[in-house]
């Protein structure tokens, strides 16, 4: 499959591959994209934040109508209890406007989510229909002015008086105010509210309750106070704002009671023991966030792609030996600039199909298992951050090919990129997510030398190659060092599937085994009872190694990235497709490990003779996708609708057939003035010239 | 100097740093950035585009009221003839409003400075006053929709009538019209339009005429059309739009005339006999711009970073070991996620004074020679790609770790990085530009092999160490590879000033030498007369090296950067500051060496023990900077008046505290609850408690 030689006139089956990307949930993404090309949804560059917000406030009223935000509730309350499909579809709206999906994903993927996830049977009664039904919109006031990442740490209290059975919501200091909150400045009727749970003097640690904070007609309910947090970088379509609550009473049935409960007396339960395992279960039913944005964030990359690409293959500028102007993308640098990213858009595509279909299992009920879900989770932190930054890079990218053209909003990049800058700090800041995912891969590969079958467990998979502790944590891998060095010293094996699964594979592997050792030794030495300086030492060291961690998790990241894709290879029947994409995810897995040649060099993994041969092949990658680059991203599938960028709409060609039509036709009536260099060229050749004799002197003055 | 250990004491004198990065136009720079503190000039978030164009209009007539933008226009008519005062003065304009500062730029920098340099006496006399009060706005219009880079190509044309004597501006075809200019949507009168000046059937290339467009009451005059670009992804205070203009006729007088000119016969001449050299000395009086965003960049970044590190400094989250929760700055990935930027700002800061004391050297006739004109063209190619960039990538990365408060308008990243997004397509495309510093990379290189003179003194200029051919093109090395391994292998001298120039100069060299070669190869064996595939293959060639030509730029660019940072700390009296900066020096140098490790390690230049050395000691400068960042930001001199980000004002620090002390009050009043973990830890160790056996029970349960 690798042999390249073979098949020079591979092409790519369009149809076949767009199947591919549209992946389980096609149904549910042709419909949204549908839904997405309505120009009722659509962004218009320019408007003020105040008509903008209005706008999207009605769009989420079009959505409702349309059916489309219902499907994750339960069957009986209207929805269809079809997770997978509702975060596909949901991910499909960012081309209409990414304020209104994150609205969206406000009042119906966090407010509604969490009555649904943390609520219990009366609650879901009580209020879900008015929030499927828009009748009431709600805040999901998590993250405060003084906590974001560090939930467990926030200021809000809510204090349960067993006198009048109810709980009093407080924030006791300006850094407790909940904020970033969209539908809190203006819309929000409600809020599901993060507060920690205290009742008999005891903090049970973070729960949520539902709190009334507006009147159907705009005014606070008494206690409650909110301000504006004004314009943003981007999403300004939303109201985003601050809640501050002083001294709110309400009912002790507010608390959403799914994994803790207060009794009338005061008392707490939970059929969790651990109050650190509850909270991170409660917090765990936000995953479906993080596998939105991945999502989202993939679909705006090829959005990206699909623009740059198309208007590359058109715009030409500065004359060729050839006669005409060059085609930008057949220039050696615009290549390297956009079809590695190319590549890298269809591993994140391929890899977040494989997370939704994780998402799917656990929260469908089919595959609900802890082990699943820490699976899930430790995709999601994995895969979201690398696709978020991924979508910037890719978006500022492909506007600065597009020169000036792309910096208009109607070519959409510029739009798009403000819009999804947010992704890379919210729903779990990027670098604060890898560093869970790097805390995971040191937690796997710790559980390697522990006493018991828990090893021999490990060391059994480890024995198969290829074989994996579990489905998205530490890999582990077969072969020794030795022998991969032997099989990367061949240049041709560094292209094949297994090489690059066992560099790849080797790096995370390698680095978190360093980093484990690093942090074993910083205790080392002092004693088991002196455990304030166990701790302080073993803080100082982490700190050391929180760079490298991140980074690990970043390689684990991408090696998942390449395993989807390599994955979804297999699964394409036609020669010519898995030719051309075995050729991109070549490039994908091959650029990984260039960027990160050092790395192999200095741990002896690749030779200097082979970097430079990787350096080399990648660059006849590249010349070999180049033909293939508009079939690419034509199986994106993005209809002029859902672009909707000028610049894609070929009217760049046709303005270059215009001038060069006119260049031909002036030429032709003999109207096409002579340029002064060639003159010069011609009369230093001793051609004759038709000029007189005074003019001549006169140029050559 | 290098020897870190001797002053662990070492501290920045914040006004010594301070005044050396003002540099020798620092009363122009007080005086502007008093200016930019005045709240008129500030921008208002989220105001609508309209009121954002009208707003600047006036904010311009507040630049001429205050003397700000008359400083490079000749002495009798009001200016004071200072080029590098007035480029630095608004440099600093950019804190207040970039739409405002870049609208300026248009009016004073392009269309006022293409009457002044292109134009002569005649024609400063009639238009420059009325210019410089702003009575007469005007348009640069250069660029076209279909070229922008390739200048030499464009499609309009200035036919010359000796009839009437009278040119005929017209752009023949949709690719012709003009582009992207500022003040062509609304307010611009008149346009220094560029075009083919076409006289008795020859064209002579591109000339600039003076065109009138609108009447002061802004009704389009007869021929000339214009377009609305719209909303753009920032810089929505200046009315770009699009030009257009049908036989349009203008007086014979109306050709700025200082290079090429057309008599009243049609007769041509000029004083610069080659096509190609006159088009470039024209065109190369637009360096300004380059020089102005090189500048300007800057500032950006240390505003960014000003900001991040306030707040970096002050904002706390997750506990850490000693009690208290971590500040920001304090954790590892914080600190390798800032202080190397804060280091690539000081290099860029120092090396644009350097480009801007050469500029003036030529601008003010000072030192005006035609290298002179070469070194600055090349310096600022060089430097204008990798300070945008880097403004962009520090702004990004700023808003990140200020994480959700840094996407709020009124902390300033995002509205900042939004304006400056075009700064890396306009005025050169970056990698244009790079582009063009590759080729004066290759042509150095050629040099020395030519017969003569030339190469002999390029050859004796190599024998001294750290000599150069010229200023700012390719350095020479005196050393041989092998005595230069020698000095990478210790690991003390790694760090050494004239190892880091050594491994800096030899990568630029190398790569240069190594692309010369590719593409001498190329062209081998194809007969001379056969110019036609010579032609073909020397493209095909330079295409496959186009990237490497622009990575080969790229370093040459960070060389010179880093040479400015060694020489301006060499002009530092302060040992303390001299410490502190050379550890910063250290770290760029040292950090694009790390960036850049494979190639290194491939060419055999460091082995990989040094490369592992290498990363542990840029940890180690980036610890022992922490203590140094806020005096480093603070150095930069900017006033709240200039930052205006809420977050970098101690707001969060006063959060911080209010928070703290009232969890210190409610402990002293014994109201503070103890938290479950704590409650369920003391039982574990069989502590007693105060609370009732029936909660106990509850809580286990």
């Amino acid at each position: 499959m690798n042999d390249t030689r073979t098949a020079p006139e591979a092409r790519l089956d369009v149809a076949a591959v767009g199947d591919a990307l549209l992946g389980r949930w096609k149904a549910e993404r042709l419909e949204s994209r549908r839904l997405a090309e309505d120009p009722r949804l659509h962004t218009i560059p320019g408007q003020s934040m105040d008509d903008h917000r209005a706008r999207v406030l009605e769009q989420l009223g079009i959505l409702v109508e349309e059916g489309a935000i219902q499907r994750a509730f339960p069957g009986d309350l209207g929805g269809s209890d079809n997770h997978g499909g509702n975060i596909a579809a949901f991910q499909e709206l960012v081309l209409a406007d990414p304020s209104m999906q994150i609205k969206s994903g406000v009042q119906w993927g966090l407010f509604g989510a969490a009555i649904l996830h943390l609520g219990t049977r009366t609650h879901h009664e009580k209020w879900l229909p008015d929030v499927m039904s828009l009748k009431l919109p709600g805040a999901f006031a998590m993250t405060e002015i003084g906590h974001g990442s560090d939930v467990a740490s926030i200021g809000t209290t809510a204090t349960y008086d067993p006198e009048t059975e109810e709980f009093e919501i407080h924030t006791p200091f300006k850094g407790a105010w909940k904020d970033y909150l969209g539908n809190a400045a203006l819309h929000g009727q409600a809020a599901v509210v993060f507060a920690q749970l205290i009742t008999r003097g005891v903090n049970h640690g973070v729960h949520a309750f539902f709190v009334p904070i507006r009147t159907p007609d705009g005014e606070m309910l008494p206690g409650v106070g909110s301000e504006d947090d004004g314009v943003k970088g981007g999403l300004n379509g939303i109201d985003n704002g601050r809640l501050h609550f002083t001294r709110v009473r309400v009912p002790r049935e507010n608390l959403l009671n799914r994994y803790g409960d207060v009794a009338a007396d005061g008392s707490y339960s939970s059929a969790i023991e651990s109050p650190g395992r509850r909270f991170f279960t409660m917090i765990g039913t936000l995953v479906q966030g993080r596998v939105s944005l991945d999502g989202a964030s993939v679909r705006a990359m090829q959005a990206a792609l699909a623009i740059a690409i198309r208007y590359g293959s058109e715009r030409r500028q500065f004359p060729g030996a050839s006669g005409r102007e060059t085609v930008l993308l057949d220039y050696g640098q615009h290549q390297r600039r956009l079809i590695p990213r190319l590549a890298q858009s269809y591993a994140m595509a391929f890899a977040d199909e494989r997370l939704l279909t994780i998402f799917d299992e656990v929260f469908s009920g089919a595959r609900d298992t802890p082990e699943n879900r820490e699976d899930l989770e430790t995709l999601a932190a994995a895969l979201k951050p690398l696709s978020t930054w991924a979508a910037l890079d890719t978006l500022q990218e492909a506007r600065e090919a597009c020169g000036g053209a792309g910096f208009l909003a109607k070519n959409r990049l510029v739009g798009l990129r403000a819009d999804l800058d947010i992704y890379v700090t919210f729903e779990g800041d990027n670098n604060v997510l890898l560093q869970l995912v790097g805390k995971r891969l040191l937690t796997d590969y710790a559980a390697q030398f522990k006493p018991g079958d828990r090893a021999a467990i490990a060391k059994a998979a480890a024995a198969q190659l290829g074989e994996r502790v579990s489905r998205f944590g530490l890999r582990q891998m077969g072969q020794s060092i030795a022998d991969l060095g032997q099989v990367s010293r061949s240049v041709e094996s560094l292209r094949s599937t297994e090489a690059q699964r066992q560099l790849l594979t080797d790096r995370v592997q390698t680095m978190v085994a360093e980093i484990a050792l690093a942090l074993r030794e910083a205790t080392k030495g002092i004693p088991k009872e002196d455990r304030r300086a166990r701790a302080i030492a073993g803080e100082e060291a982490f700190n050391a190694q929180q760079h490298k961690l991140i980074e690990a998790a970043r390689a684990h990241g991408e090696l998942l990235q390449w395993e989807a894709f390599t994955e979804a290879i297999e699964r394409i029947g036609d020669a010519g497709s898995r030719q051309v994409l075995t050729w991109l995810r070549d490039l994908f897995g091959l650029g990984i490990i260039e960027r990160n040649a050092a790395w192999y060099l200095i741990s002896g993994r690749i030779s200097g003779q082979r970097a430079e041969a990787l350096t080399a092949y990648i660059d006849r990658l590249i010349s070999r996708l180049r033909p293939h680059a508009l079939d690419l991203v034509e199986a994106f599938g993005l209809t002029p609708g859902l672009l909707r960028a000028e610049i894609a709409t070929g009217i760049e060609a046709e303005r270059q057939e215009e001038a060069h039509a006119y260049v031909q036709e002036q030429i032709a009536a003999g109207t096409w003035p002579i340029h002064e260099k060639e003159l010069r060229k011609r009369e230093r050749s001793g051609g004759t010239t038709p000029r007189p004799a005074s003019e001549r002197e006169r140029v050559d003055a």
